[in-house]
Parts: structure tokens; C-alpha cells; sequence
């Protein structure tokens, strides 16, 4: 399957999980708003084909794919509230709690925490109760207060007074924290599970952590980077929002072309991983041209 | 084991399980902030005895019963926040968001939501698979937008118009309804993941949803009676608010002495109900008499 084939079967599929009749309908509503906004749909996609990598059915691999999309949008909802991050936009459409309110939004973000594991329960039940066992344990150790939650907490944090070594740590280590978590994390979890649902080894688990880690820190300096260099029109979110809070980014502490070099280098390291497994992954290394298009790398 | 044995053994469990020294700390302390809050710790009591009831062993259900604790904090640091109830004490001491910020409040919440689940996944492993995947299901079906964010949503709707049949419902369907989702689902889940645990016939667990009902409406019904006869002192939280707020109560729709009546009635069944299982459990009349002794019921 090539990506747009697989941005379509994620998005069916989030539309059939996705009840928007079921009572109460404003918080049904709310959950589905933001799961089907549009978007590119990197980390379902890593899940399904880290399930072919290692062997798996990438049917097998669909429900827990979609629940992390979902969980993805969890923290994209409680991320742009005002008290967090209090942004209007998101993907270019007006955020959550501009469209249900503030309350809605809050328990939309909670609700999806749950229901998305709900769904791997419920459309998974064949790969038995041991694998999903292992499954729940990755989501909630990658969605919780030690993955993407502390990443986001030491994110917070960081844009208030970053160049004290808050948490005792240096600048470049906090930042390195912050990459691990809140966006490796998320990376972490579809690739890992998709190599659960397959039965790959430890060894292989190992291997797919580290491509998500190297991923995830080359994400977030693309991110970092466009922030500085982008429009609103390119990236559907207001912009330039990191310079102004004087926030900690991986451009703002080492400058732009660094940052490029860093970049490009993860993402050949990337592709070499990649190109190492058994089976080719052409969608996997579509995502990487992908970042390296947008963020004007040849 | 009596009221004040569980009680002790649960608050040090809790204490246990939540750590306070992980990074970033900021983070687990707002968790184990609400956490132990002295409580009257119902939810995980009934889990254990429930799980006692059905022939089990109650030590396999202290990890299930302290995560439901968990979850129920959860509920009240984000139905404290100043976007929804916007409460500033609870349990007579400062509201999470008041201790520890908006945003910490609102990812301390996130975080307890999977939190909870996996201290069931990381303590109960002795319990097997098959157990652990029912349990995992009922967390979810009772914790998310199925339960009692279901009655947290319907419950803000009725505060804004209830007496124009919001949803399609009249008011007394739109209060069972809540009642049912807010406080009944919140009873509902560690009755039925005690009998789970201890083996339960899908009968029995039929009976035990029945009793989580009969006492969830009770538990409510209490409340809101408290809400407009009790003090501040004695509720630790801002009183007569539900009054002031024009809020639908069951005080709101039927007054005070028939609430009074529909309680004693309810009481008396669960009574009844708890009195006809195999084996006796005390604790659970005691939370009973605990009921009637507050609302001044002989």
C-alpha cells in the first residue's frame, strides 16, 4: 500500500470507529472533530507497516493504529486549550474548545484516552488476550505521565524560564528529554505495537524504539525548523509562536543551519535503518522524503 | 476487615503505587496530590468486598480497587477546573488546579487516566490474561465517554437549560441519566471488577451492576440533599452551590422531604440486596448507615 491508499483506509476506518449519533452527542461530536481533521496520519501509518515489517498482517494492525491516531488528537485537543498552549487553529481549523468550548474540550480529550484503547480491545479480540495484554502496557506507558505527558509537562515549563536549568538539567538535556517524550514517545508506541501485533523478537522491538527515537527528534526539529521559516497557509497553525515566547527549540539553541545538518543527518540515519530490515518499507521512507520536502532538504 | 482496616490498607497502598520522585516531578505530585486526599475511599472498599463476596481472594483486587481511586480523583481535578465546576476546595483543602496551576491540573487528570490502568496491568499479572483483558474493558466502557463522562457532559448541559428538555429529555430522565453515568457508572466499575476478579457468573455480575445502581442514585440523591442542608465544614467544599446555580438536582425537581423518602427507600433496598449474597459483608452495610447517618436518617 502506498501512503495516500493508507491515508485512505485510516480515514474510513476513524469515520466507522467513530460514533457521532450516540448520546451524548456533544462529546461524540467533539472526540470526532478533531480525530478527522485532516492530516497525514504518520503515526498509524508506522504502526500498520512495523506489523508488515516484522512479518504481521497489517489488518490485524488497523484498530491499534487508529487508536493511537486517536490518542494523537487526545493531545492536540488538551495541548491547544487556553491554559496550555492556547492556540485558535489547528491543521487550519478552528481548535476543539473554539468550536465545542472549553469544558467539551477537556472531557473530548478524556474520553479519547480511553475509548481509543476501547477500540483496540474491541476490534483486536483475535490476536488474543496475551498480546493485547502487552499492547494496553505500551499505550499507557507511552501515553502516560512517563512518555508523552512528562514530555509535555517539561515542555510547558521550558518556555518560562528554560535558560535557568530548570529540573536541574541543562538546556540541551532538557531538550532531549522533551524530544524523547513528547513526540519519540508517540512514535515510539505505534512502531512497537504494530512489531507486537507481527510477534517480533525483543531484539527487533529494540531496533524499531531506536528508528522511533531517531524519527522523533528529526520530526521535532523539522517542526522547530518550519516554525521559524514557515507560513500560516503551509502549516494550517499559527506561526512563528516559539521565537515570540522565547520558547526552548532545538533552532533557538544551536540556529538554523545547524539545525538542518542535524536534521539532515537523522534522516539518512533513518533511512539506513530503514533500507536494513528484511522487508522494504516504501511508505516509511515516503514519510522521511516527506519531512526533508518540507523542510526544503535535498 | 472493617471500614477503618480497608481504609488504612488502601491509603497505603495508594501512597505505595504513586511515586513522587519521578521526573518531572511536577507532574506525579499533582497526581498523588488528589490521590490521598483523605477520603472515605468507597469505590476501592466495594471492589474489594465485592471481589470477597463472589469467593475471592481480596488481595487480588487491591490494585484494581486503588486504580478505580485513582480514576476517581481523576474525575474531580478536572470537575474542579475553572472551566467546569470551577471549585476551589475539595475535601477541605486547595483544589488541584489552585496547588499546581491550569495545565498541570488538566495532565495530572490525563495522566491518572492511564495511570490507573496500569498499575491494574503492572500488579495484577498473577490474575492471568483472560481476567486482565475483561478488567481493562470495564475501566474503559465505565471510565469514558460510554460512563461517566457521559454523565459529566449531560450534568453541565442541565446546569445551562434543564427545564427546556436539553437532549430530547424531560428532567427526570435527563437526572437518571446522570445519575446513572456520573456516580452509578463510578460504583458499577469496581463492584464488577471484583466479581470479575474473583470469578463471578455473568448472573452474578447482573446482581452486583443492580446494587451500583440502587446505590449510585442513593449516593447522589445524598448529596444533593447535603448540598442544600449541610455546612461547609461538614461537606469540605463550597456548599449551596447547585441552589445558587439553579442547577437540576433531585432536591430541584422533588423537594427535600420526598428525596429524603426516595433515599431512606433506596437504602433500604440495597440493604436488602447486600443482605441476600452468600456471603455477609459488613463494610458494605456500613457504607450504608454511613449514607443515613450524614443525611440524618434513622
Amino acid at each position: 500500500m502506498n501512503i495516500n491508499e493508507y491515508i485512505e483506509l485510516i480515514n474510513k476506518k476513524l469515520d466507522e470507529y467513530m460514533p457521532e449519533d450516540k448520546f451524548p452527542q456533544d462529546i461524540f461530536k467533539a472526540m470526532k472533530y478533531t480525530v478527522t481533521l485532516p492530516g497525514k496520519r504518520i503515526r498509524p501509518i508506522m504502526c500498520m507497516e512495523s506489523c508488515r515489517i516484522f512479518g504481521g498482517n497489517i489488518e490485524d494492525a488497523i484498530p491499534t493504529a487508529c487508536a493511537i491516531e486517536m490518542l494523537h488528537a487526545q493531545t492536540l485537543i488538551h495541548d491547544d486549550l487556553p491554559c496550555m498552549d492556547n492556540d485558535d487553529y489547528r491543521r487550519g481549523k478552528p481548535t476543539n474548545h473554539k468550536v465545542f468550548g472549553e469544558a467539551n474540550a477537556v472531557l473530548a480529550g478524556d474520553a479519547l484516552i480511553s475509548f481509543a484503547p476501547q477500540i483496540i480491545l474491541k476490534y483486536s479480540k483475535h490476536i488474543g488476550a496475551e498480546k493485547l495484554v502487552k499492547i494496553m502496557e505500551e499505550y499507557f506507558e507511552y501515553a502516560g505521565a512517563y512518555g508523552v505527558i512528562a514530555g509535555q509537562v517539561a515542555d510547558i515549563e521550558a518556555e518560562k524560564n528554560w535558560k535557568n536549568n530548570i529540573f536541574g538539567l541543562k538546556p540541551e538535556e532538557l531538550l532531549d528529554f522533551i524530544h524523547t517524550h513528547k513526540t519519540a514517545d508517540l512514535f515510539r508506541l505505534p512502531l512497537r505495537c504494530g512489531a507486537i501485533i507481527a510477534g517480533a523478537s525483543d531484539e527487533d522491538l529494540e531496533k524499531i524504539s531506536e528508528l522511533a527515537q531517531i524519527l522523533g527528534v528529526a520530526f521535532q526539529i523539522s517542526d522547530d525548523i518550519l516554525d521559524v521559516t514557515s507560513t500560516f497557509e503551509e502549516m494550517g497553525k499559527t506561526i512563528g509562536k516559539d521565537e515570540n515566547a522565547d520558547k526552548l527549540t532545538y533552532v533557538a539553541l544551536y540556529g538554523l543551519e545547524e539545525s538542518k545538518c542535524k536534521l539532515t543527518c537523522l534522516l539518512d540515519k533513518s533511512c539506513d535503518m530503514i533500507n536494513g530490515f528484511k522487508v522494504q518499507s516504501e511508505p516509511l521512507l515516503e514519510i522521511i522524503s516527506g519531512i526533508k520536502k518540507r523542510v526544503c532538504i535535498k
